[in-house]
């Protein structure tokens, strides 16, 4: 290899900085001990719970994480799952035709029955997927585009170092899922004459109005005491960067600029194209359009969901599914043959789980019909707080009425199958969410399968009383609110979706699972969170999201699970149980 | 399917919103004619240019696209590409190794010449590509992890639509590219004691701080005049979403919030975690932190960076490398039969271009050592703009000196391959870029392969006076300086990376591209801009990003590709020239 002779006295200008800071004592910008206890269950010998037997209910993320931790350390583990289907609300909704199926998917129905009185008398929809990519050519291509809905949870940010550690050691494939582009669209009846607009349009127009404003503070003297002199040129300069202001007969203010988009792409030669124009700040504040919900004035922050620490612009997704967690940790093989999957008995509801007098908990549960009772040396628990304050027998009243009184969010969902792209073709949106205040309140755009024929939308997701309002609508009055919100947001909705094969989700109707997700338990019932994470209650353990503060995140149901199997594999071992929380 | 039976005076209340504006009149989001020219060009009749030739100049996106747009339109096309290799900047530097070859990509080295007296007498160094995947098991998996470094672009924004239509109708697969993660780091010698922090810290610091003042000033009755009573209400709720201001005695101010990280993330059970510290106003203002390079006072946004429409959060790549594109124009078949691939002479510079009396345009190359002239009815040069002065013969001095002046920015990049993805590991990063006012200025994490075995990481990314400097040193040393950089963002740097894989490129050496990319000439140079774009001169026409309002881009050199294309068949339509630009 030929040597440049470099220019030496520029090189170690440039490099001077470099040089003398490299040996400045640094430390890594972040460190944590969350991973603690998935490293410690790891190192487990695999004959350490010999003997030992241990009753974990429910086939979900929790469930299944707690079993494998276990039976790969020697637990006889039992696995009680009311559901026909694995996963619990990691559910992903893939078409019935045989070209779709995938590992162990082998059924795609959503059953809702209500657990109010409300519909006591009649079973609810089953409904079946029926996506399908019209396109597709079997003589000349292998596989039809896929096409599925990520029912229950749809990313993972990445400070969920449990969930995406799991993931690694199961061999689950990530790839980035997109959750906030500046082409998403915002939409408000109060604003724009219910017109929906390009979210960077009013990110960057808001960004800028306040930018200019505190401009105007700081030359009219308002700072002084905070900024004077160079302070107050920094600033200056600062927020010209701040709100991308430009100066315009020496005073800088907010005009348009191409932060906030182009009407008309700039091109080649002499096309300089056309920015988006600027919208009034007075407009904007009025439109609430950065409340998610005018009605209550609920300070969720809307279009500024992506601010969040987990909804920041770019979080993942398993490539080809949510589901592909469950279904790697189902295939894990275990030291006494088998794997995950042959632990778990599919619809097994549990009725009953009472610690007897030393000898062990004894839960009771239905199989085939036929009810049954086995007594074990623990058990997890990772039912709903409600389901399982039903079923405990002989436990403090405070810890049932505790559980019984955890708060639980509604959650819904819409699938459509697009006829096309058409959010690619004609909005520039190549995935991200868009937001309405209608009863839809988000599209969600498919951050995999760009360009391609077909794709599926999540067609409305809503939480909370809209979610309450929307679960009550039969199937096809779902639909038929969602095409109407999916109007507001993209004219001409009805006719770019395979309306006859949207799919629909109230969680809160989903008989095993009967709500979205604990509310934040921790903060808005923390006497209530405090009695239920108080574990272990003598031979019982409490896993899944609502017992952790990451509630509706598969994180919380993987950390929780670590912490059971951790404690039940401490106390086998008969150690301290200095836990690592 | 069974009928829930909704009670409708819910579903009504929350669905009279979405029904009462159904039908207002509804446009698109987003409307523009960018696409007009590829439409056209797509419907032009198969022997419009029976008995034309054009003669392309170059090889790149813009020489590549042009040459598949005429000859499928029946023009007999030549196209003189003065390297051994096709692309242009669109390089992909992949691994040597046999196992990693791709389509058409034969040739993986970088041959450096300077066209500048100082590197005369040497050629400067050919670097071959030594990346592999060493945890690679071939009797086990078809393939090595996929290893490349996309040493020109590398991203593509959503906006850019004749790219992405471009790249839809070859088929090239795209993903995402994740710009912007909030774990990425930002380190500056003048803030935390030269320890890199993670974004989101600055970031919503600095907003809630912004928030906060607003507050104050909103308090103080500064804004009375234009926020009076309930308007004044409405912008204080909006400060608190803004800013993430929480309240504390009555008083909204920035404290630590969730939106800038943890410390310590937030577990199971009871474990709330710990947020990050809150940083100082001052201390942030004073770092310029904020500002690209303080040495020149730059008004490039650092950690502002994805506010701007071309680098927003999330973008876009082809799965499995840039060159992906220009290897999919190569295999387009032709109605005269062969591909592209067939019209490109490699290895071919050309010396000349001279329009000649009416009799067409001369064209001189060299090919195979030997000197050739041939005579075309067009000539759509590619070329460097100075380069390109440089040939031209009996044009206008004003448009081969405006060339000759056209402002070129250099760039360099350096390519490492992680020994592990520690920065996955350790800092929780997942695609994105970490920032330093450090010479190396960028490090780009993979969107792809995460929770891989290893990956590439761009090491250094400069431009301008750094990329100067930078591409002064000799290849060793460059790796040498970027190792120091790696270690202001990731401490042990050199231990974590295949030091001697390392591959460095200064675009400026590069003796056919000879820069990064021109300058925003349009901006910067108006007068020279408006003489270069006002075009064809005669029969010679010039695509290239240079020519557009998006240099640097290859949106760029697509629609000046569609411009010079379009122009030409219309040319021989006899039609009139009515292009849209």
């Amino acid at each position: 290899m030929t040597q440049y002779r470099p220019n030496r006295r520029q090189m170690l200008a440039f490099l001077a900085g470099s040089v003398a800071s490299l040996h400045l004592p640094l430390k890594p910008a972040f460190a944590d001990r969350s991973l603690d206890n998935a490293a410690a269950l790891r190192s487990l010998p695999p004959d350490l719970g010999a003997g030992r037997s241990v009753a974990v209910v429910g086939a979900g993320i929790a469930g299944l994480t707690t079993a494998w931790q276990l039976a790969r350390a020697g637990f006889d583990v039992t696995v009680l799952e009311a559901d026909g289907r694995y996963g619990g609300r990691s559910l992903t909704v893939r078409p019935t035709d045989p070209a779709y199926r995938k590992f162990f998917q082998d059924r795609y129905g959503i059953t809702e029955a209500s657990y109010e009185d409300r519909f006591a008398e009649v079973d609810g929809p089953e409904q079946v997927c029926t996506f399908f990519d019209d396109g597709w050519d079997p003589e000349r291509e292998e596989h039809p585009q896929e096409l599925f809905l990520n029912a229950g949870p749809g990313r993972i940010p990445s400070f969920h170092v449990a969930v995406l550690d799991l993931c690694r050691e199961i061999g689950v494939e990530l790839e980035p899922f997109t959750f906030a582009s500046r082409s998403n669209l915002v939409q408000s009846d109060a604003f724009n004459g219910g017109q929906p607009v390009q979210i960077r349009q009013v990110k960057h127009n808001l960004r800028g109005e306040l930018s200019e404003y505190l401009m105007q503070m700081l030359d009219s003297g308002a700072f002084e005491e905070r900024f004077g002199g160079a302070q107050s040129e920094v600033f200056r300069k600062f927020l010209v960067n701040f709100g991308d202001l430009t100066a315009e007969a020496g005073q800088p203010g907010y005009r348009a600029t191409a932060r906030a988009g182009y009407e008309v792409q700039p091109g080649a030669w002499q096309n300089p194209g056309k920015l988006n124009p600027v919208f009034e700040l007075e407009d904007m504040l009025a439109s609430e359009l950065w409340i998610e919900d005018p009605e209550t004035g609920a300070l969720s922050y809307f279009h500024y969901n992506d601010m969040r620490e987990y909804w920041q612009a770019s979080l993942m997704q398993p490539r080809g599914g949510m589901d592909m967690i469950w279904q790697h940790l189902l295939r894990q093989p275990l030291p006494a043959g088998g794997t995950v999957m042959d632990l778990v008995t599919l619809n097994a509801p549990v009725s009953r789980i009472a610690e007897t007098e030393g000898a062990g908990i004894e839960v009771s549960w239905t199989e085939d019909g036929v009810a049954r009772t086995g007594s074990f040396d623990y058990c997890v628990s990772t039912m709903a707080p409600n389901l399982l304050a039903a079923v405990l027998h002989g436990y403090d009243t405070g810890l049932t009425n505790a559980l019984a009184a955890v708060a639980q969010t509604p959650a819904c969902k819409v699938g459509w199958q697009g006829k096309s792209r058409f959010w690619e073709e004609e909005n520039q949106i190549y995935g991200g969410i868009s937001w309405t205040h209608d009863i839809i309140s988000q599209i969600w755009y498919p951050a995999d399968g760009y360009l391609g024929r077909t794709g599926v939308l999540t067609g409305a997701y809503n939480r909370g009383a809209p979610a309450k309002a929307f679960g009550y609508l039969s199937h096809e009055e779902r639909l038929e609110a969602a095409i109407a919100g999916g109007e507001k947001l993209h004219p001409g909705f009805a006719d770019k979706v395979h309306t006859d094969r949207g799919v629909s989700i109230a969680w809160e109707h989903m008989p095993h699972q009967v709500a979205g997700w604990a509310d934040e338990t921790f903060e808005t019932q923390p006497d209530i969170y405090a009695v239920i994470t108080d574990l272990p209650k003598g031979r019982l353990y409490l896993a899944g999201d609502f017992a952790s503060y990451t509630p509706g995140w598969m994180e919380g149901a993987v950390r929780s699970a670590h912490l059971s199997a951790k404690h039940i594999a401490e106390r086998v071992a008969g150690g301290e149980t200095a836990l690592a929380k």
